[in-house]
């Protein structure tokens, strides 16, 4: 059994809002484990959205429609549902009345065109509305059918979770199909997506190579996904008949991608699923019962604008010094007067963290955004410094590349790493992995 | 000319993910008059990639794919589209030795599945890379055409300005579609979208009365787009039959919408297109030869983080203090030990700024991020507080509503917006028209 989700609205294709009602029950599907190999959107245009389901039908055995079920001149999936049925639009006496009752126990007027809602395909069944005046439908066509939702995403969900995914889970068990889909995600910085693939290879190869791999039940596979400031994303998703089989094989695998990928780099998983570095590096702090001070000079905020959004953080987090003019640094931070973009500045811009700061430790993060070279230095050039309370201090020197953004999203989540690898070294402080 | 979106990746399918780069995408091509009727999503799979493929060349002139470029084995969009197109990849002798380069500027070993990303289906042309190391394409598939970029959202859009967008105006020019459409959005600050969309209802209606109103040419439309940070935009789009056409129209328009929206709420247009706040206050800064130190609270380095994403900021923008924890606000900016959610907090977080970082003017924002009370105030509280060079002092009250981020968003846009109109003001300072 697949399912292709087709999301209805112009606002869709202008890029004025996203499809999160596709993203949702894409995620739905999946941990149902129900197949979902296309999504489709389409705008308010009953031919083009009749070319969607036509396509749609002809690729899977199921279609959700969301979108275009409301009352007005532009909400024309109906239309197009049952011009793809090959049959007529009837009206509901009996929705008809409930959606003039939604209204007058409102004490609302009902306008006339709210009427169009309670037009149903001939042999079409109805998904009571619960929360708005839009029916779902369930829209039978041969073997297989379409599944009508509103757009409101929380009416779209509570339709989803009560009448269609019950309604496909009947037809998957029909069809003898079982399983669920659950998948875990590691988190890593420090190597590139390339080197990663690389070192996994063997893990991969020998996935592919397991009796039933590609099948449905008991089998596991890897992928990798880049994702900025959140870092390198290495993704397991296990099939299996259940949601407890399926863990058990993520748990499994999981523990394999680890020693591989700990013998080939060291300490590069800051975290699984959706902890992020910030939140890596916040539950050390609490750990070891340190506070945080940090001086920015080309990342400007945005490290501790990131700290800030971890919940909890005024128990640990201080506060930080944006230096962006070096005088800053000088005046405030306490530098010596000269270069501002070497491993000493980073690592006393630290210092000066933990003294105006009063913090435990210190961050320091001097460097060259670019367009410019500054100090005879290319852009992408970034020195990280840490201060920790008993007098050690630890220096990085990163060569990044990309424009003055990424370069500053990569030195913020590198610097937030080497802070977290140098609090999970027994004696953090000079014996740290990343000494410059 | 219509153009598809084919978004590949596993992870959109599985929810895990959203489609962000096919809502930017819709976005520009709609500003550019470039009609999009479908978009697709499809996952890591070659035969599917070319069903997703076939489908949208069969429905449209053009398709732009995103993801799918990077170098490991699931980076499979090079094969699909060279089996579309029938022929075979080759590999690039420069790209490759491009590649190879990339990495050993950087001092790293280049693993040897990087140079899939110099494979390239014969009769293609190689969008070259500035960013990371995977090429965009340009696919010729008879009178139509693939462009493949890479999913990295920030390559994909550098790509899709530098290269796409001019071949797609190339290809339209060809085809003799005169015809274009502009946009022109003004960005506001300080009102709901409701009450725009009130204010300017009559504007709106006096439009769709015009002959030829939703006809091609000569027309101009009205629409709303809340943006977050970025304000509330009213985007002007006008259809002509040639860009002087078009913008003259958009003048005329933007001159009868700015009236209203001056005689209704004052000085709420912030900037035009891609003029943000921090633009805009920046502009005025340098105009008046002042610089800047910001104390940030609940914001937390935000201001600061956007600040110095302004080309040229340092030569306005000494730097920030972020005082999260009360102390840092009690002994680095010189605040009286008290409650410090107070517009005389955030007045003395200002000249406080002012002193410790040797700035002419200083801006300071403490409030309730929630999801707590603090100091018997409600979340989204939050007071604004301004220290100009002559002595002068603003503050201003807000009450935010939404989650933490959200609160902390509107609190940055709206400190800066503060900002500006002071500076705006002849006698800048106490006579501003946000005195607190």
């Amino acid at each position: 059994m697949n399912v292709e989700i087709v999301a209805v609205g112009t606002e869709l294709l202008l890029g004025q809002i996203a499809d999160t009602n596709g993203q949702w029950l894409g995620e739905q599907l999946a941990a149902a484990g129900v197949d979902s190999y296309f999504h489709q959107a389409v705008g308010d245009n009953q031919r083009r959205i009749v070319t969607a389901l036509s396509t749609a039908l002809a690729r899977g055995d199921a279609v959700i429609t969301c979108g275009g079920l409301g009352p007005t001149q532009d909400d024309i999936t109906r239309e197009a549902i049952a011009e793809v049925m090959r049959v007529s639009l009837v009206r509901d006496g009996e929705l008809a009345r409930r959606i003039e009752q939604f209204f007058s126990a409102r004490g609302r007027t009902m306008p006339e065109s709210n009427l169009r809602q309670a037009d149903v395909p001939e042999g079409a069944a109805v998904i009571d509305q619960r929360r708005g005046t839009a029916p779902g439908l369930i829209c039978p066509i041969g073997r297989k059918v379409v599944y009508a939702l509103p757009g409101v995403p929380d009416e779209m969900a509570e339709m989803f979770e009560r009448a269609v995914l019950p309604d496909l889970k009947r037809r998957m068990a029909e069809a003898g199909e079982r399983g669920v889909i659950q998948s875990r995600v590691l988190r890593t910085w420090g190597v590139s997506e390339s080197a990663l693939a690389e070192a996994l290879q063997g893990q991969i190869d020998a996935l592919d190579a397991r009796p039933g791999a590609g099948g449905r039940a008991g089998t596991v596979t890897i992928a990798f996904l880049a994702s900025g400031i959140e870092g390198l994303k290495v993704r397991l998703t296990a099939r299996a008949d259940d949601s407890a089989a399926a863990r058990s094989l993520l748990d499994a695998e999981e523990r394999e991608v680890r020693k591989v990928l700990d013998a080939a780099f060291g300490d590069i998983v800051f975290g699984v699923d959706d902890v992020s570095m910030e939140q890596a590096v916040a539950t050390l702090l609490v750990e070891r019962g340190l506070t945080l001070g940090v001086a920015e000079s080309l990342t400007g905020g945005l490290v501790a604008s990131r700290l800030v959004d971890v919940p909890g953080a005024s128990t640990w987090l201080r506060g930080g010094v944006v230096a962006y003019d070096s005088n800053v640094k000088f005046s405030v931070l306490g530098l010596r007067e000269g270069p501002v973009v070497t491993d000493e500045a980073a690592v006393a811009m630290a210092q000066g963290a933990c003294r105006v700061l009063r913090a435990a430790v210190g961050l320091g993060i001097t460097g060259v955004a670019g367009p410019d070279p500054r100090e005879g230095l290319a852009p992408g050039t970034v020195f990280v410094g840490l201060a920790l309370g008993d007098g050690a201090t630890a220096a990085r020197r990163l060569r990044l590349s990309g424009d003055r953004q990424r370069i500053r999203q990569f030195s913020a989540i590198s610097a937030l790493d080497l802070l977290r690898r140098t609090l999970r070294t027994p004696a953090h402080g000079s014996e740290g992995p990343t000494l410059g």
